[in-house]
């Protein structure tokens, strides 16, 4: 069995060790040489993710024999062109998740109507065409603020504003780059939740618990797997909205559901990932199966892993590297490990880059505020503060 | 920071997911392209292990230059010539196990006279040099029977014999191959156990919870951990008497003292393994940090990770998979998966030969019992029993 994979960053760098597990072959396909993933394959092809030539090098093999094909084809990212995934489909191999079920988590505005369509729960939004448009979303809203944001191209708090005016720059200069905006109510949430679910290309789902996910400037800072928020209901609750987002979108691999848990303990959904996520990093060291194995287990369409935490009476605590000043991160290594014997290392291999995601750790135990404290001190002495 | 390892095997693959998350480089000498480790690895070097060029290769890197020197060298295996490790040690280099350590794990004779004058508990044994040493020996004993060990190049029953009479066909065979001979006691045991312990250049070290371990003609077929006849006292005794042989010895890295409980409960030390060990393999997915980790990690000077369970209530069952008359290992793979989704499959990519390791299943649960009989199952359909 063989998974081609696009991209070469620290995703698939993490499944890896579930290929590896599995005895099942991988080859990947990676922007250049010495990237995250192609320090720790030994199958990796150099191009473009959106070049056909470059992904029909990863799926056919070098030689183009039968044993040389991939049996699947997925990605750690969105940035596939659906015509080329619609291509590759046509000539007969399997693609995860879909060009269609893709769509969704590429074009923010696709994925509100549909999820509006399937009764899911969303914060209210608009489709902005017009500044006109806008100005009428913030009449119905009666609120001072709005949400402005691209429905294709943004990460990690980019192409994402909080605007006060229908006469924002944002407003003009996005709407030359893009037929549409999307403005959404500003939610006033008490924490952001995040719930990864895995389905199998043979319709078998199953959800990991639901973690609070902490967010600074717009990006993760860390994770609480499972939320220590939520009651009982509301975990069940979270997870059976992430189910019927895979469902209903016909989702096959991991997908992240990102979720607004309102004060009054409602969910509203934020965003959606379709691949292994940063909310999931925990699961690597506190559930049976990872977010990585069950991704490929999905995508070959192989029973998929007990999602449950190893230890029901532990939390695990996730917290992001960040590239900062400090230029070699293997400095910190010894410290780091030092501090805590259970803290789980995962560095990324990458070039360092101001607010770059560089890795993470994962510490597990039952006191999670305690877990915490010692994880953002393990990560702040890899960003040089200390 | 980089890694040099000789050796090809499953125990050099299995460090890969490691040396991946500690964000650490490793380069591995191997048999030939396309052997287990060759699969996992970006970086690995075709050579014979006792080939100083070889060696001198994965060490210093392809130019030499100070950036693409290892740190230190280690082994997957005892195979490196004594003579080898020196030369590289007075090159400059760290080498862990050190060449003194190294030869009570290639030497049996050296080992039980090691640790005979430490005051560790062995079985009765002699060094035999001639037929009338063995006559000698059979009287002292008064026993019908007697363990005949060549010194040198055994495993996995390979180089054990159970002789009762001194003029067996082995003693002359062996004693024409080697100066001296190995002749111990037959131990009337209970079961076999393993303490698994690492130290770590600086003199750390820390214990695995003691594991039996089931041993079929003379391979391991089943680990339990922790081992379930044990009690509380005695699971301190092991691991102390695995402590004492790594503090003694002065090894580095991973050592798997494995042993006999005798029906007087008492430990006799049978075997010394100066590498992670198969009786180690449960911590993969049953410890905090696995042996794989932590031998990168004792080699490195770094601080030990936490041996203990991450479940304190579930035991890890592990089940070897032999080679059979099954040709392709992954038609079993689904099947596999599908029969417990707790289990955790690590097929090692090696070709098939009777009899051989070519992979594990490792399952955690609270009913010991239960979990071997789902290993087994498992085992016997990756050996085409069904």
């Amino acid at each position: 069995m063989r998974v081609a994979i696009v991209g070469g960053g620290q995703l698939a760098r993490m499944m890896a060790p579930s290929f590896a597990e599995l005895g099942i072959d991988a080859r990947v396909l990676v922007e250049s040489i010495g990237v995250s993933a192609d320090q720790v394959y030994a199958d990796t092809v150099v191009g473009a993710a959106n070049s056909l030539d470059s992904i029909r090098r990863i799926v056919y093999g070098l030689d183009a024999t039968e044993l040389a094909k991939a049996d699947v084809l997925t990605f750690e990212h969105e940035h596939v062109p659906s015509q080329i995934i619609e291509q590759i489909s046509q000539e007969g191999f399997n693609v995860f998740p879909s060009a269609e079920a893709l769509l969704y988590a590429q074009d923010k505005l696709a994925m509100r109507e549909k999820l509006l369509a399937e009764g899911l729960p969303c914060p209210k939004f608009a489709k902005i065409s017009t500044e006109r448009d806008l100005v009428r979303f913030f009449d119905t809203l009666q609120a001072k603020e709005v949400v402005l944001k691209t429905p294709r191209g943004g990460y990690d708090g980019k192409g994402v504003e909080i605007i006060d005016t229908p006469s924002s720059k944002f407003v003009a200069k996005w709407l030359e780059e893009h037929p549409a905006i999307l403005a959404e109510e500003k939610v006033d949430f008490a924490f952001e939740a995040s719930s990864v679910v895995v389905r199998s290309s043979r319709g078998e789902v199953k959800a990991y618990e639901t973690v609070l996910s902490h967010q600074e400037n717009g990006v993760c800072r860390y994770v609480v797997a499972p939320a220590p928020g939520l009651s009982v209901e509301q975990q069940q609750k979270a997870q059976s909205i992430a189910i019927k987002v895979a469902q209903k979108l016909d989702v096959v691999g991991v997908l992240a559901v990102e979720m607004f848990v309102t004060k009054a303990g409602n969910f509203l959904i934020n965003e959606l990932a379709m691949r292994p996520h940063n909310t999931g990093h925990w699961s690597i060291n506190g559930a049976v199966t990872s977010q990585f194995e069950n991704h490929i287990r999905a995508v070959l369409g192989l029973k998929l892993g007990d999602t449950a935490r190893i230890n029901p009476e532990q939390y695990t605590v996730m917290g992001n590297i960040l590239g900062s000043k400090r230029t070699a991160l293997s400095e910190a290594i010894p410290a780091a490990l030092a501090h805590n014997s259970g803290a789980k290392l995962n560095l990324y291999g990458k070039e360092i880059r101001p607010g770059r995601k560089l890795g993470h750790i994962n510490i597990s135990g039952e006191n999670w505020q305690k877990l915490l404290e010692d994880a953002l001190w393990i990560v702040e002495l890899f960003e040089g503060k200390h």
